[in-house]
C-alpha cells in the first residue's frame, strides 16, 4: 500500500516493524508503538535524520538521548572545552596545567559517554559507517595523545604545543546537534570548486598585474614613505597588491607612483576596478550561485527524508477501516499521538489540526502532513474579557474606563509617545551631570512605565504578554531593568555619598543604565510602518545568524590557536599609565618608530584567546598585518592571507548571500500550500480565536529557513 | 487586421501612412516607402523610440540624423566640453580665459544645431513635451548666462564661479545617444524611495550606536593617538562610526576604548555586524532587487516598442496576396528593405534569414522578428581552402605540409606554446639588464612570431581573423606592438649610444615594451577550458560595464567641479626633489604634522581636474577625508559623505548587482527561441558554413545585454 514511498529508501528496520502489526484484526496499540510513532514524528518535525533501531529499549534509549537536559549538558562541556583556551597559557586568568587537563579530561568523558550512548541507539555498521562518529573518536584519540605528550614534555621542562587545542571547535560541529552548522560547511564545500576556479584566475591576474609593477615601478628609484625602496621586490609587490584588494592600503600603496607621475594612477585604477570591484563581485555571484542551488538540493532531500519518517510512523499507528479500503489512523490514536509529540498542545490547537487532517479524508496523505502542521505556530487566544472585567464589571465597563480604552487604542496614543522618545532622545543626549536632566529621567521612567500599565490595562495581558508580541517584551523587559538599575545607581551614589563623602559611582551600573536608556529608543521604529518589514526580516534572520556565529567561532578559534602559537609574546600590550619605556614600541625593539607602535596597536596581540578573537575580527573588517610579519618573518603574511581567503572570500561571502536571499524571499514571500489550509480551517469553523499563524522559520535557521516563511494573519471573528 | 496591435499605442503619424498605400492594386512600392521602412526596421534593431514625423523630407532629414558622422562629431564636441575643465582655472593647461570660452561657444553651437535637427524630425508637440530636449535648452541657456555674467565679472577683476560647469555632463546624459545612461540613471530613481527607507533605518541605528558611545565613552577621558578627547562630540562620533561603516578607519577609531577595557570591543564588535556587514548587505539587496525588478519592466516596453515599430514597417511594405488572405511582403520587396537597413550584408546571409522568416511563412509575425534576426550575428565563413592551397597545390598538399598542418592543429602544440609563456613569464621577472635576459626577448618575439605564421599557414586567413577571434586578434596586436616597439627601442639606444655615448633610454618606449610584454602572458588564460566561461561573461559585460563608467564620470564631475570650487588650492603638492620647507606640510601650515601631510598624501587634492577624479577614485575605494576637513571645515566632511552615500551605497551596489545578474544569467544559459531556429535552419539547409551565432548581448550592454545571451556553435558540415 505504501509501496512507492518505500521503494525509495527505506532501511531494513522498518521490515522488521511491519510484522508486529499484523493485518488483520485492529489490535489496540501498545505504549511501544506510540512511541516509535511518536519518535518517528518527531524526528520529522525538527529534522532529525537518525536510523536508530527500533527495538522497543532502543527506542527508550533513544528518547532519553534526544531529552533537552543531556543536550544541554553536552553544549555546557563544549563550552567548557573551548573556554579552557581563557585558562591554558597563553592565558588571562593563569591556572595550574594540571587543573585544566582534569578539566578536559572531563569533558572527554562526557564527549564519550555521549558518544556512546548513541553508539547504543543505533545500529553498529550504521555507526561505524557515519563520518561524523568516526570524527568525535580521532578528535577524542588525538586530544588524549596530546595531553600525554604534552604531560610528559612539561614534567621534563621540555617545550610543548598543545597542537590539539586546534581540533576542539570541531567537536561543535561532529556532534549530532550541529546539524545546521554541517550543513553550512557543506554548502562551503560544495562551493569550493568553482570558488577555486574564480580564486585562480583571479591569482593570475594578480601575478600579472605585480609583474607589470615590477617592470613599471621598480627601477624608478622611488622611495615608501619609510623610505624603503618602492616596488623593486616581486613577493612585496604581490603582497601589495593583496592587500589593496582588501582596501586597507588603498591610498598608501599608490602614493609613491602617483607622486611621481599622474600616468601611474592609471595603473591603479585599473587594477582596482578589475580586482576588488569586478572578481571579488564574481566571487559573491559563484558562492550565491551555489549556495542557492545546495540549497534547494539540501531542502529536497530534508522534505523526502521527512515524508518518509512520516509514512513510517503512519505504518507503526496505521489500522484497517471496516469496509476496507486505505488504512487510516483513529481519531483516538491521533490524539494520544499528538500528546507524546507535544504535551503543551491546547486541546483547540490539537481539534484545529485534526480537522484540517482529517478534511482532506485521504489517511496517510494528511497524516504525512501533520510534521508541517505542528511547525506551524497556532496561538490560540481566546478573546477572553479583560480580568478586571471579571472582577469589577461596573467599573471597567463605566464610560471614563471606557474613554481610556479608546484613548489607548487611538493612533495619537502611538504619536504622543513617539514624541515622547524623542524629547527623551534630546535629554540624554544632554549632560547628565545636570541635576535636571539627571532628575527628567525619573520623569521618563515614570512614563514608560504608565504607557505599559495602561496597555495592560486594556489589552489582556497573557494577549500582551503572548510569545511573539516581541516589541511588548522589548519595552517591558528594557523598562523595567533601566528602572531597577537607576534605583540601584541612585542608592549606590547614596551610600557612596553618606559613607565617605566622595563622588564615586559605580561605572558598571551606570553603564548599564546608559545602555538601557539609550535601547528604549529604538521603540519607535515599531511605529513606523515602512521600517516594519525591514526589522521582521532582520529579526527573522536573527536565528540563521546564529549559526553564522557558530561558523565564525569554528574557523576563529581554529585561527586563534594556530595564531597564539605563531605570534604569543611578540607584541606586549602596557596599560595607559604605565611609564615602560617599552611601551614605545609594544615591548619589542623590532617595532621601534613603525607604523604599528605609533598607531598604537600594541593591543592587537595573539597573547591570549580573547585579544586573538578581537584581532582576528579586525583583519576580518580590513586586513592590515604589518606589524606581526615584522616582528616575525615576512612568511607571516601567509597565515593572514590564508585567513582573508577563508573568513572574507568565502564565509563572509556566504552570509551575505544568506541576507540577500532572505531579502529576495521577503519580496516575493508566497503563502505556503499548508498555512493557507490552516487559516481557511480556521476561517470556515469561525473560531473565536486571534489567530497568529506563523512559518517554522524561525526554528529551521540556517539553510531552509527562508523556504517556508512567517506571515501574520490577526484574525478576529465574533 | 493588424488591430490588436494598433490599438495599443500607436501615434497619429502612422494613419497618415496608410492612405498612401491604397490596400487595391498592390502599386509597386517607391523609394520612399523603402526609405521609411527601412528606418522603422532600423529603429527596431537598435532599440531607437523616437517619434518621427513620417513625411518623405522629415525621414530623409532622420536617415541623416542617425547617420555616425553627426553622432560622432556630438560626442567629440561633448568631449571637448567636457575636457574645457582641464584649461579652466584651476587648470592643469592654463589657457586665456577667452580661448576656453569661445571653444565652449563653439560647443554650445554644435550642440545646438543637433537639437534643431531633432527638432526638424519630431513633431512640434513631441519635441517640447520631451523631458530631455527641455533639459538641453535650459542647460544651454544657463550655460550661456553663466559666461557672460563670468566674463563681465573678470573684465571687472571680481571674483566669479563658474557654476554652469557642473551642468556640462548633463549633456551626456540628455542627448539622444545617451539612452543606455539613461537607462541606468531611470533605474537608480526608481530604486531610491526603498533605498530611503533603508537607509533612514540605518541613520537611526548610527544616532542610537553614536548616543550609546557618547554616553559610555565620553566621560572616561580617553585620548586619541594625537591627545584629542575620545567620543566626546556627538557630531564627531557620528562621523567616526559613519567612516567605520566605510571601514576606513577600522581599528583606529576602536584603539582608544579597546585599550581602555576588553568589554568596549563588544560595542565595535556589533556595531561593524549590524552596520557594515548587515546593513550594506541589504542596501545591495534592495539596489538588487529594484535593478531586476525595472529592468524586466523596461525590456518588456522595449520589446513592445520593437513589436510596433516592426508592424509599422510591415504596415508600409505589404501588399494583398492574389488569392486573397494575409497582406505578406515580397521577397523581392523584403531583400531591397535589408540592403538598405543592413548594406554590407552578405548574400547567403540575407538568403538565410528570408528561409527563416519565410518558413513560418505567416507575413507579419515572421517579419515582425527580422529586426532580432538582424541582430544575431550569422557569421558565414565558407570554408574555402586556404590561398597557398589555391596557388601552389602542389606544395601544399605535399607530406611535410600536411604533417606540418597537424602537428600545429594538435593538442601539443598549445601545450607546448604556453609552456614558451610560463618560461617567458620568469625571464621577464629576472633582470633584463643582464645582456642574455635582454636578448632572450629576441628569441621569444621569434617564437610566437612563428606560431602566428604557423597558424596562418594552417588556417584561412580571413578565418582566423574573423570578428569574434577575440584571442587572434589580442595575439597579433600584442606581438606584432612588442615587435615594433622593440626594435624602436634598440633603435634609439643604438642612436643615443653612438651620439652621446650615455646610457639613455626612451623610458615611455621602455614602458610600452615591458606592458606589451606582460600583457603577452595573459594569453594562458585562454587554453585552460575551465577560465574560458569566467572570462567570455567578463568580455560580454565589457560594453555594460562601459554605461556604468559613463554613469560614474558623469557623477564624478560634478563632484569634481564642487570640490575644486570649494578646496581647490588648499592642499599643495610639491615635486619629490622639491626642498620648499612647506613640502612638510603640503603649504598649508594647518596640516603641519597632521597623518594627511605625514602620509605624504599632499597630492591627493583638488587642483585640477585630473587630480580631482583620482581622489573621488580613492574615496570610492575608502572614504578617508580628514585631511579637508582640517583645512576647511568640520562641515566639509558632508561633501565626502554626500559622496560616499551616491556613490559606493548606490552607484556601486547596481553595478555589484549587474555583475551579479550577468553571472547568474551565465550559469542558466538557455538558447532563445530565434536562435535556435536560426541553428535548425542552418542545419537543414546544410549549408557549407562555419556558423558563428551570436546574440546581441554586446551591441544592447546596460541593461537588456543579458536578456537574450551569445551562444557559440561552430557547425561544420560537408
Amino acid at each position: 500500500m505504501s509501496e512507492p514511498e518505500k521503494s525509495e529508501d527505506i532501511p531494513e528496520e522498518s521490515a522488521g516493524k511491519e510484522k508486529g502489526s499484523p493485518n488483520g484484526g485492529n489490535p489496540a496499540k501498545s505504549e511501544e508503538d506510540f512511541n516509535l510513532a511518536a519518535i518517528y514524528v518527531s524526528d520529522a518535525q525538527y529534522n532529525r535524520n537518525i536510523y536508530f533501531d527500533t527495538s522497543p529499549q532502543a527506542v527508550r534509549l533513544y528518547m532519553r538521548y534526544n531529552h533537552w537536559i543531556p543536550k544541554v549538558l553536552l553544549y555546557f562541556f563544549i563550552l567548557v572545552d573551548l573556554s579552557l583556551a581563557l585558562f591554558e597559557d597563553p592565558a588571562i586568568f593563569p591556572l595550574p596545567i594540571w587543573a585544566t587537563m582534569l578539566v578536559e579530561l572531563l569533558c572527554l568523558l562526557v564527549f564519550t559517554l555521549r558518544l556512546g550512548h548513541y553508539a547504543q541507539v543505533i545500529p553498529r555498521d550504521k555507526f561505524w559507517k557515519d563520518p561524523k562518529n568516526i570524527c568525535i573518536i580521532v578528535i577524542l584519540l588525538l586530544t588524549l595523545v596530546d595531553m600525554i605528550i604534552y604531560g610528559a614534555l612539561k614534567a621534563t621542562n621540555c617545550y610543548g604545543v598543545r597542537w590539539s587545542r586546534v581540533l576542539r571547535p570541531l567537536l561543535l560541529v561532529n556532534v549530532t546537534e550541529g546539524r545546521q552548522l554541517r550543513r553550512a560547511f557543506r554548502s562551503i564545500r560544495n562551493a569550493l570548486p568553482q570558488i577555486f576556479y574564480v580564486f585562480l584566475l583571479f591569482m593570475f591576474s594578480l601575478l600579472i598585474f605585480s609583474l607589470m609593477a615590477l617592470k613599471l615601478l621598480g627601477k624608478r628609484g622611488l622611495k615608501t614613505i619609510d623610505g624603503s625602496p618602492y616596488f623593486t621586490n616581486y613577493l612585496q609587490i604581490l603582497f601589495d597588491l593583496y592587500v589593496l584588494v582588501t582596501t586597507a592600503n588603498s591610498p598608501d600603496v599608490m602614493m609613491p607612483a602617483y607622486n611621481n607621475s599622474y600616468v601611474f594612477a592609471i595603473f591603479f585604477i585599473l587594477y582596482i576596478l578589475i580586482n576588488t570591484y569586478i572578481f571579488m563581485s564574481v566571487f559573491l555571484a559563484v558562492v550565491y550561485n551555489n549556495y542557492k542551488k545546495y540549497l534547494k538540493e539540501e531542502v529536497r532531500q530534508l522534505v523526502r527524508a521527512k515524508r518518509h519518517k512520516m509514512v513510517q510512523a503512519f505504518g507503526v499507528l496505521q489500522e484497517q477501516r471496516e469496509g476496507g479500503g486505505e488504512p487510516v489512523v483513529t481519531h483516538h490514536n491521533w490524539n494520544q499521538l499528538i500528546r507524546l509529540v507535544q504535551p503543551d498542545i491546547r486541546n483547540a490547537h490539537r481539534e484545529l489540526l485534526w480537522s484540517v487532517a482529517d478534511d482532506n479524508n485521504q489517511g496517510k496523505v494528511a497524516f504525512v502532513q501533520m510534521a508541517d502542521l505542528l511547525n506551524i505556530e497556532v496561538i490560540t487566544l481566546k478573546s477572553r474579557p479583560h480580568p478586571l472585567h471579571g472582577l469589577c464589571p461596573a467599573l471597567y465597563l463605566s464610560a471614563p474606563s471606557r474613554l481610556l480604552c479608546r484613548l489607548v487604542q487611538h493612533r495619537a496614543f502611538v504619536i504622543v509617545y513617539d514624541l515622547i522618545i524623542l524629547v527623551n532622545a534630546v535629554f540624554i543626549g544632554l549632560d547628565e551631570e545636570n541635576p535636571l536632566i539627571a532628575n527628567s529621567e525619573w520623569a521618563f521612567l515614570a512614563l514608560y512605565l504608565l504607557e505599559i500599565l495602561l496597555k495592560l490595562y486594556v489589552f489582556e495581558p497573557r494577549a500582551f504578554f503572548s510569545r511573539h508580541s516581541f516589541w511588548n517584551w522589548f519595552d517591558t523587559i528594557i523598562v523595567v531593568s533601566a528602572l531597577l538599575a537607576t534605583i540601584v545607581n541612585s542608592a549606590v551614589i547614596y551610600v557612596c555619598l553618606s559613607v565617605v563623602a566622595g563622588n564615586y559611582t559605580s561605572r558598571q551600573i551606570l553603564d548599564i543604565v546608559f545602555i538601557l536608556r539609550v535601547l528604549r529608543l529604538i521603540r519607535v521604529v515599531d511605529s513606523i510602518k515602512r521600517f516594519r518589514t525591514i526589522i521582521n526580516t532582520l529579526i527573522r534572520i536573527g536565528p540563521a545568524i546564529l549559526t553564522f556565529g557558530q561558523l565564525i567561532i569554528v574557523v576563529y578559534y581554529i585561527f586563534a590557536m594556530v595564531g597564539m602559537e605563531l605570534f604569543k609574546g611578540k607584541v606586549k600590550f602596557y596599560a595607559e599609565d604605565s611609564s615602560d619605556p617599552e611601551k614605545a614600541f609594544c615591548g619589542n625593539p623590532l617595532l621601534n618608530g613603525s607604523d604599528f607602535a605609533q598607531l598604537n596597536y600594541c593591543k592587537n596581540n595573539f597573547n591570549n584567546v580573547v585579544s586573538s578573537f578581537v584581532l582576528l575580527l579586525e583583519l576580518t573588517v580590513v586586513n592590515q598585518c604589518s606589524g606581526f610579519a615584522t616582528v616575525t618573518h615576512a612568511s607571516a603574511r601567509l597565515f593572514f592571507i590564508v585567513f582573508h581567503i577563508m573568513v572574507v572570500i568565502v564565509i563572509i561571502n556566504i552570509f551575505v548571500a544568506f541576507v540577500l536571499e532572505a531579502f529576495f524571499v521577503e519580496y516575493s514571500v508566497e503563502k505556503s500550500d499548508l498555512q493557507t489550509s490552516l487559516e481557511r480551517k480556521i476561517e470556515e469553523l469561525e473560531l473565536c480565536l486571534i489567530c497568529k499563524v506563523r512559518g517554522p522559520g524561525a526554528q529551521r535557521g540556517g539553510g531552509s529557513g527562508d523556504l517556508k516563511r512567517g506571515l501574520e494573519v490577526t484574525e478576529q471573528t465574533k
